[in-house]
């Protein structure tokens, strides 16, 4: 069997989680990982029986079938212009770009391959959520109406922290807007947005809020309100609730056992797995095999560029919507 | 032990569990049943040894201590208006009315005597919510944050029978507004309000919408949203969920029983009770005694009258956000 | 309406819960309380209104239709004896007596009348546990093959109190065995008892133990296993299994209310309701009520003297595989 | 890095999932597949990257480091004894034979490297039950007094399939047996079987039981009872509850999903994960790790062979007591 070859840009939390999952694929060798931060690079590297070689060294190589973009956001667009002028299919972490003209930029250039480039929206990949989209694609709930997310990080960052990051609602709520369309197949047409700083007011210092709450009216008509938070102290709270004609379904949060305790204190059971590398490690897992394989096969992935692009414009909205202090329609994708 | 003396206006469904309660009562002398629909007002009398009567013989009556209004409330701001010449306490059902200068004109009447006259805030006798109230104000979650409010009705009602509602904002949701601010001990500072016919398109044809999903803002930053529908298929759902800094205090459904069934087609658990008589018939009975005490002690009632004006000055601005398509500021009613 | 004239024997924690239950029904004149202990008796009965006299007066008056025996266990057998002798409806709490052939002297006494006897097995009249018999009856886990109740009390009473009772076989574990019959219309063949002192071994020195496990094989094959302590920290822990051949069906604690809180130290919900008043308040209520009926309309009431008997000979089984350390087989009350 | 040579016995389901995990591990070289049947095992060798061969040319390569015996239990004894005359460790599926005479040859063969032989007691290596134990080490539900362990398959097999069997007791039992020892760190002192054919009454014709209810004293007093079935229609039903003086702790069973589906015929959840490869799989992955390291290490393994003569003792007590109907004594293994 001939193997797929990838490269691997970023050395971070994420990317080690891809790189485990890559690494744990028969069919796939991992050639390179590129990270600016060397040493981290080649401890990966190591790990991985890989090579920490530099960009241009990546690209220069004719035979990489797959290059994984998880490196800052930042750079996500730059390396997906030049992987565009390959012949290899992409994996990019989302977002594509904080900026919605350079995504659209980006998109000019994948013109015609938008499907060969995967969006890192891993919890269309989650075995909890997937059970709930098929109820709900099967019927069971009737037509639908009102749909809840709530998706908090379990500890809120430092200030320092936080300065570079593009925000609340551009990184963590983007999963949320994208989870949205993928479970309601459906696009959102306006929404509104309360954004404040009640966790830590400093965050206003640096143009950071902590705290929103976001109303969303679909195509269809149905209300969507995401609940979004940098803290949730009993560990990361990652549920949906869809309401319809026929009735609810909903998925709650994944615990660290089954263990309960009960005493005089009370009755305790777990609480929900701490943070995405443990609540998403199936889901991670799952879409990385995904991608894998429709890089094996030449199929068309998904979520692909145009998902990457559509959250984005949610995102947009979003942002818009907070500091106009008004609801705001959501800008299509087409 | 000299009785309170007692009379009822009403003699429907909400009426008929108020005057349970109170004949179980020994305190209470329910003396007269006013309702113009007179079989039933005498059904409803001869049920509780009562007598079936006009208004104005009800109000000519200088005994009465207590009059109880739980007549349609487009009836509840005169008999407040005429309760408030005597020297009785009353209990009267939300909203005060539909119309907020109403209702300022009934308090203008009351100046004085606004903590005599108790609202029927049902749910702030609920042994769930106390609870949860507790928690919150001993502390154990910190400063509150993100709040969900659910509040759905099990079964959406005919269009017919819609026509002379005041609708899912002032009837309904009202419990809701109400509900926040004895939770959290704040005021709303504004609101923005989604509103659509999703069940029933056709009762926009009466004026009339079966979904909202209400975001508010507190004056001390608290993020508020709830979630209003007028079917849950699967019973009323009257859920709350406090976020805060140090996690979260939430009730769930309170269901018909504990049995589980578990077979080859899923694990079933009972539904939620089915209604309000259902759900509430503890804090139904808790709220009477509770007003009963307050009358045998001559101590101020609460819920009183400026929480309902409160409530209603909140629906209000909830129907200015659904009209004007825009987040609206709350009126005090100070 | 003519009344139901009662007369209540006992006035300590179990006879007040029913003299309150007997008072709040309009059909019933609770008219003497009999206790040996004069102050109590009149404190009790000058809260349900009615007169504290000697058993003798009781007796003597012809006008009784219905005695209620909830004095303490040694003093039921006479009073049964001496009810017999009367037209009246017996209610009395188990068991009939400790010793198996005093009960069957008094069965010979009550020859023809035994279903005028009412036996005080509440947990028959608990709502849920009638659910899981309906599903049982209703063939939704088909036939029966592996039951469990779990019925601990919550707290182990101090060695002293304990010198006088007939034990946690007699007295606790009487009513899981008279669960049993009924829930699975079948009466046990044989059994064996686990019996220690584990809470306690001070127990031992009054001849008393603390934690028991039997097991019963049913008529029928069902297999049968009972769990009993004196001491669930956490709480009254009153749980049925019952497993079939197309499932199980079941009914965990009842919990003192629906509140959850989250926080970093666990997930905490709250704990089953303390013990026997709480768990079974409407049980109590549902099973004097039943009662009331079948004396009002002359019905024969359930469970009757022969339910009464039939525990009482379980029990007695159960002592002695504790003494033998060996199987039991059952004798029958017929 | 010197790769740890492996040897499979057995190429059927558990054989196979032990084959994955070792293939996974980057330390193991899985050298060799013996099965009889040999289309199997050169199906797996493939799958695996090892080569299919006999029995004997698997003992004669001196390189192999660890024997894995996952055959059929009445093959398990001849392996082992071979594999004791290596330097090898050695890893064996339960129970070591049915017969407690064979075992006790074994282990004379073992004698001073019985901590080389690591038993296939996977559930000490699961996630929720380690836990568990965690917590009654900690003394969080003080000194533990009864125990309560549910074991039950999903699906009862065909009597065909069942006549080789050594039965529930000696196959399934012995899981719970030996968690028993491993939860509770004592032995059992005796125990008392109740076991029919309830299921399938023709199971008796090939000398069958399908559901057996064990009671237990361990050394300490502590009560355990042990509710075994072949069928439990909902799925795999695998649960611990341990009460102590301090309270309860306890481990449920884990469900395919957390999906919730609400709807007017009730609030459905998802079953328990269907049968032993779903539910145990991270156990099964944790225990060939575990014995992976201490081969690497030259550490002693556990559970080790005396563990599994433990463990056959006990279901040998249970078959005694069954076929005796009667308490039993359990032997001790020293």
């Amino acid at each position: 069997m001939t193997k797929l070859h990838a490269c691997l840009f970023g050395a971070g939390e994420m990317a080690t989680i891809h790189a485990r999952n890559l690494i744990s694929d028969p069919r796939v060798d991992l050639r390179y990982i590129v990270d600016p931060a060397t040493d981290r690079a080649e401890a990966l590297a190591r790990a991985c029986n890989a090579r920490a070689v530099s960009a241009d060294e990546a690209f220069a190589d004719p035979d990489i079938d797959a290059y994984l973009i998880a490196s800052p956001p930042r750079s996500h667009a730059d390396y997906l212009d030049r992987a565009a002028a390959t012949r290899a299919y992409v994996f990019c972490e989302k977002p594509i770009d904080h900026d919605i003209a350079r995504i659209r930029a980006c998109m000019a250039r994948l013109k015609g391959r938008e499907d060969r480039v995967q969006l890192g929206f891993n919890r269309r990949f989650d075995a909890h959520f997937l059970r709930l989209k098929q109820a709900i694609a099967a019927g069971q709930i009737g037509r639908v109406e009102q749909v809840l997310i709530i998706s908090r990080d379990p500890e809120a960052p430092e200030v320092a922290g936080f300065i570079h990051s593009s925000g609340l609602l551009k990184e963590t709520a983007i999963h949320d807007f994208d989870l949205i369309r993928w479970l309601l197949e459906d696009e959102p047409a306006e929404l509104y947005v309360m954004a404040d700083a009640l966790i830590n007011p400093a965050y206003l210092t640096v143009g950071q809020i902590d705290t929103t709450t976001t109303t969303l009216r679909m195509a269809k008509g149905t209300h969507v309100t995401v609940l979004n938070s940098l803290r949730a102290s009993f560990g990361y709270d990652q549920r949906i609730e869809v309401l319809g004609a026929l009735g609810q379904v909903s998925v709650g949060n994944v615990v660290e056992s089954q263990m309960v305790l009960s005493t005089a204190a009370g009755i305790r059971s777990e609480k929900p797995l701490w943070n995405y590398p443990q609540r998403y490690a199936a889901a991670y897992r799952a879409e990385i095999l995904s991608f894998v394989d429709c890089v094996v096969h030449r199929r068309p992935v998904t979520p692909n560029a145009f998902d990457g692009l559509w959250a984005s414009l949610i995102s947009e909205a979003a942002i818009l919507s907070m500091t106009s202090h008004a609801p705001v329609r959501v800008e299509a994708a087409g």
